[in-house]
């Protein structure tokens, strides 16, 4: 439901609960950052013990306000919070910033005070920021109500912060950098208020920015997470969002091994990170993967438009970093653009001794400042090129500052975004300085501006490819769904946590899922008469509703080839059946199947994310798998068309579509069973988790060679 | 050979060819940083056309010098410096540095020039360093030989440099960070002194560094290399001065594909840069990534020693970059420190309200720069820690410059390393200016620390893993080397590039690496035969020597699993053959195997790099070598105890040490075939390549299931 955030963050007027007048207390802060920051409403201080504080008049309590105030800042003791709350409620008081720490986060008792904090804000329908948090800042308004030394520079940016201390780093950084904010929110244990519903407050009206010299043309949104409040709510607003506005996060956990008890291999394979990462990605929002990048990337953003494609010109006075960006360019997905003959006349005609006319642009080391220039606009005006980076080293000959103006004012002059690395020290920063004041990001390195274009791109391409017109496939329904129901249902009558074999395979036919040839015997005659009619080789399994990790136990027997190989097996399976637990075995028999021999085991299975829903997994299976590391996801629901894309990014498919002299595997079947088992694992709420593994691929066909179904535990 | 460059870069008389009274020439600028630098020597000018020059004697020509300099700076455009180099050969002058540009760096006219340069340094034993370089610094001289600004600080550092524009970039950093320099050298074009000739000399001589406050016990040697001169040399000096300095390096063209022609898959898959990869960690140098980790790694190794185990403990006012360091130290091979019980307690008398006691800690966003301190302390009395890292966030509270204090008392205090992030800008920047002050290297982002403590303790793992004590296992002979000697023969008589797989085969069995049963026949009737003696399935491939990649033209056919197969199999290669050009097809036959059904494919090759002599490659074989990176190299020779550990590092390990159920392969018999395979490579000049793929690994045995011969080229 969204929540009408306005008097929150753009409040007519405000009361301050616990102003002080001892300046180091956090009432004593807020109430003069309040004062300082320009805001023009109605300010109400709250103290029993003052009448006056900093010039205003103090009341002695919220109920001897002339009004009823749009937010009161609460700036007390936790164990006062909830009394006091409640009398905000009372009041008729609809948005409240609690600083004070003491809650959810130190565990025990502070998380009773919380849940009575939400309870008592849900009450009086309280749009509730914090607790433990540094407050928000709109300078939009402008209103700063946070204890932070908040960086006052005016600009389109807008952050969600779950860290203070994040917050405090970054103003500082702004303060020297000359960034500008428009809205920095710190939600800390986001109680009530989270960042879907500040997402979803920004999303329902334009941005209150109007263009400013050098800014780019969007108002993009920075996000420290520690947590996702509400997944799958996340990723529907942050995909409306990410259409016109970049969004890019920091988020961390990323080494963080899952605690949640696995139940099969999707869930041992595909960690709680690499979920969270798919639903990024599939919203259109730039990771950043470390706290640099996230400053770069947020003054990449705020300045410069992200390039409408891949291809990179660099311009360089030094030979061996620009060679280094080549290898950065690589690795991180863009291209070096190709220069069209007329540029390279352009560059012979100023550029003395030229070894070459290709990018990256060497101007050489004793190029003053009209030769960056001249380098640069040449760049500009090729249509080939997307982005401009320009390198700098401080050299005898080194115009630094006036190549800084040039380059400020050819970026007033062209549309792509231009980044630049100025390497060194004292004597770059003056160039970096001038830089800043046009608005034109600067880096310590070649690399990190590169990076930071790189993530630019990232959102752009994203938002190229949502805007395609993609031809919808439709997925497949669920060819039998009764049988899967009937199947689902026994099982469940029969307290089955997982179904046995025969039934998985059968749910897999049902859903029009192949499977290869396949029967149970308990004589050995009747499986060699099964072999004899399907063909060899064939493979023996141990088949029961106990046993998830066949393979594990030695229940598995390939490459039976003939009568006599086949009376071995029977006697190995049967010898450790006879090791099992004898509740288990009684549920065991032996599955004799035909062999697959030549085709691509894969894997697919979908299983469910508490935070973002139902996950399907695409990668290569069998033995290599685990050693591989091919894990693709994608939330559902899935189309024809994402699971085709989803199987050619997977490194799998180098060898799926006709390695060397192969000639390609059957794929389109194979995007129609990945469609199919997505369909299958949404149509009954009993299915907690599905799995092919493996799944062989052959030139003809798509084999479900093994099978697994877990049901929801309940 | 051993130069002495003594003369070169510690002269007692210098003199300067070239020298000029207009400030804005090169001739005038060296002259000024000469006198500038505090150079207690003799200093001659030479300038026909000047008497007197920056208060100095002036001399016409230096035949008229009062005696011969130990160095001679030429400073004049390249077309003179033929001429004057001989007049100063003439004059019996040892060391040359030349800046003059103009030489190989344009090609053609300039690439005879040069050659020209290195003929007459040859005849007069001249050590000439450039010429296209900047020249150098010796701090501990002192002298100053450039023509750029140089940054006066001395310390321990050392640079060797390709790059002038690096050069330039690094003294202007080094000037805002007080880092400073014992020697900077800027080869150039290096015509004559390699960075291998500087190396040699270093290694000498104990370096002329006395103990400094602040600075680690190490003079570290940075490398900026665009190219290595002699590889095989590098690597033999680079590895002894590992030893007991640090080097790190930045070299790049990573991206870049290996222009040379591709024999066999080994060279495929082995590119040149990943075997400079190999070839700097063999030697105990730590290769940097970007420009940003050379600076970083520089000063980390200039202030702190290396850390003697992976153990780190971080403190921090802040918990989200905490979290985020994390996932870092996990990321590059570090580990978080365990605390004992007497720590924590220690934590818990001066950290109110702490959630927890582990590592990273947490001291709260309201630590006073006491707080800091206390759990900096209580961090490096623990034996369990290696290395701190301490984190600072400009908080309402956080006192930036008294916390930078106490860090710099207590490093003084305490062996284990420290690097530090305070993170903001203009103010934390006051606190990063007092840890320059204490040579406490600070970088801007959490991240960027702890890759550089990272890059110190692969250096220093380098070392303990050199000193261990390893127990010398016999690298086996070949068994058979006159049945290797008389093929190889044979081979050459005929012209052959490559041997046929009969004869490559042979070699590998003269060598003592097992085969699976073979045989070529004409008939398919006698393959059958040979089939029903050593046992079903088999496999048919086509054997020529002028076919290198049989698989391609499907010429490999595997799973024959009866007579009817059989001749299936044998139409097909029949066919195949005669769509081959006549002339291979008069040299192909079919072979028959005995196929080894139930193992582990690898690929063992050896090839010759051009730089760095033959190089071993180990990896996953099959189908999925390409889909898998598991490139692992190792330069020749290699010692039993290395095969191990190159199998060991590899991604398909995991599944020859026993996957699941399945107990471990024949490990030690594979350590034994990629020694003998080294030996085999090594044992004669005529080899060029070898290479097994795949070379299949069971339970029982090792074998070499398709091998390749690659005759050298002559």
């Amino acid at each position: 439901m969204l929540k009408d955030l306005h008097g929150l963050f753009s409040p007519k007027s405000v009361t301050i609960i616990g102003a002080s007048k001892s300046p180091e207390k956090v009432g004593a802060i807020v109430l003069k950052n309040i004062i300082d920051s320009g805001f023009s409403g109605q300010i109400y201080p709250v103290n029993p013990k003052e009448v006056n504080v900093s010039g205003l008049q103090c009341y002695p309590n919220i109920h001897c306000l002339p009004e009823v105030p749009d937010l009161a800042v609460i700036a007390i003791p936790s164990a006062m919070v909830i009394d006091v709350l409640g009398k905000v409620g009372e009041k008729g008081i609809k948005n409240v910033v609690v600083f004070s720490a003491g809650f959810k986060e130190i565990g025990g008792e502070g998380e009773k005070l919380q849940e009575h904090l939400v309870e008592v804000s849900n009450k009086y329908k309280i749009n509730l920021l914090g607790p433990n948090c540094l407050g928000f800042a709109n300078n939009s308004l402008p209103i700063n109500v946070t204890f932070g030394q908040v960086v006052k520079n005016v600009g389109n940016l807008r952050i969600i912060s779950q860290s203070g201390a994040i917050a405090a780093s970054l103003f500082d950084w702004c303060q020297t950098t000359g960034l500008g904010f428009s809205e920095f929110i710190t939600i800390g244990n986001k109680a009530v208020v989270t960042e879907n519903d500040i997402l979803a407050h920004w999303s329902s009206f334009s941005p209150p920015w109007t263009e400013m010299r050098g800014l780019s043309r969007v108002s993009p949104i920075g996000l420290y997470l520690e947590s996702i409040a509400d997944g799958i709510e996340f990723v529907k607003i942050a995909t409306e969002i990410s259409k016109s506005t970049p969004i890019f996060a920091l988020k961390p956990g990323r080494s963080k091994a899952s605690a949640q008890t696995m139940h099969s291999h999707t869930g041992a394979i595909a960690g709680e990170d690499s979920v969270l990462d798919t639903a990024f990605k599939q919203a259109g929002i730039v990771r950043c993967q470390e706290m640099g990048d996230f400053f770069d990337v947020a003054r990449a953003f705020a300045w410069e438009n992200a390039p409408k494609g891949p291809n990179v010109a660099v311009v360089s006075n030094a030979g061996g970093p620009a060679v280094l960006s080549t290898d950065t360019i690589n690795q991180v997905g863009l291209q070096l653009a190709k220069f069209s003959p007329e540029t390279q006349q352009k560059f012979i005609d100023f550029i003395p001794r030229m070894a070459s006319f290709l990018n990256p642009v060497d101007i050489l080391g004793d190029a003053h400042a009209d030769r960056f220039g001249q380098a640069l606009e040449a760049i500009l005006q090729e249509s080939t090129v997307d982005a401009a980076i320009v390198i700098l080293t401080p050299q005898l000959m080194t115009q630094i500052e006036k190549t800084a103006e040039i380059i400020g004012s050819l970026s007033a002059k062209y549309s792509q975004p231009i980044l630049c690395s100025f390497i060194g020290g004292g004597l770059t920063a003056r160039g970096e300085n001038i830089l800043n004041e046009y608005k034109i990001p600067s880096f310590a390195f070649p690399e990190m501006a590169i990076k930071a274009l790189s993530s630019m791109w990232q959102w752009e391409k994203w938002r190229q490819d949502m805007a395609k017109n993609i031809p919808i496939i439709e997925v497949p329904a669920i060819q039998d769904i009764d049988t899967v129901n009937n199947i689902l249902l026994s099982a469940k009558n029969n307290f089955q946590r997982n179904l046995d074999n025969s039934s998985a395979n059968n749910v897999m036919i049902a859903a029009g899922i192949s499977t290869p040839p396949t029967d149970f015997f308990s004589d050995p005659n009747q499986a060699t008469q099964f072999a004899n009619k399907v063909g060899w080789p064939v493979v023996l399994k141990l088949s029961s509703p106990d046993i998830l990790h066949k393979t594990d136990i030695g229940g598995v027997i390939t490459h039976v080839n003939n009568v006599e190989e086949l009376s071995l097996a029977w006697a190995k399976l049967s010898q450790a059946m006879d090791s099992l637990d004898e509740k288990i075995k009684k549920e065991t028999i032996i599955q004799i199947q035909k062999e697959i021999s030549v085709g691509v085991e894969v894997i697919v299975g979908v299983k469910k994310d508490p935070n973002f829903g139902p996950v399907l997994l695409f990668g290569a299976g069998g033995k290599y798998a685990e050693i591989l590391s091919d894990r693709n996801l994608h939330l559902l629901p899935l189309s024809h068309y994402q699971a085709k894309e989803l199987v050619q990014k997977s490194k799998v498919f180098t060898l799926l579509n006709g390695f060397r002299n192969d000639p390609p595997y059957n794929l389109d079947k194979l995007y129609e069973v990945i469609s199919r088992l997505g369909t299958l694992s949404a149509s009954s709420p009993d299915i907690s988790e599905v799995e092919i593994n493996p799944l062989i691929i052959t030139h003809q066909g798509v084999w479900a060679v093994d099978s697994k179904v877990v049901l929801c535990n309940k």
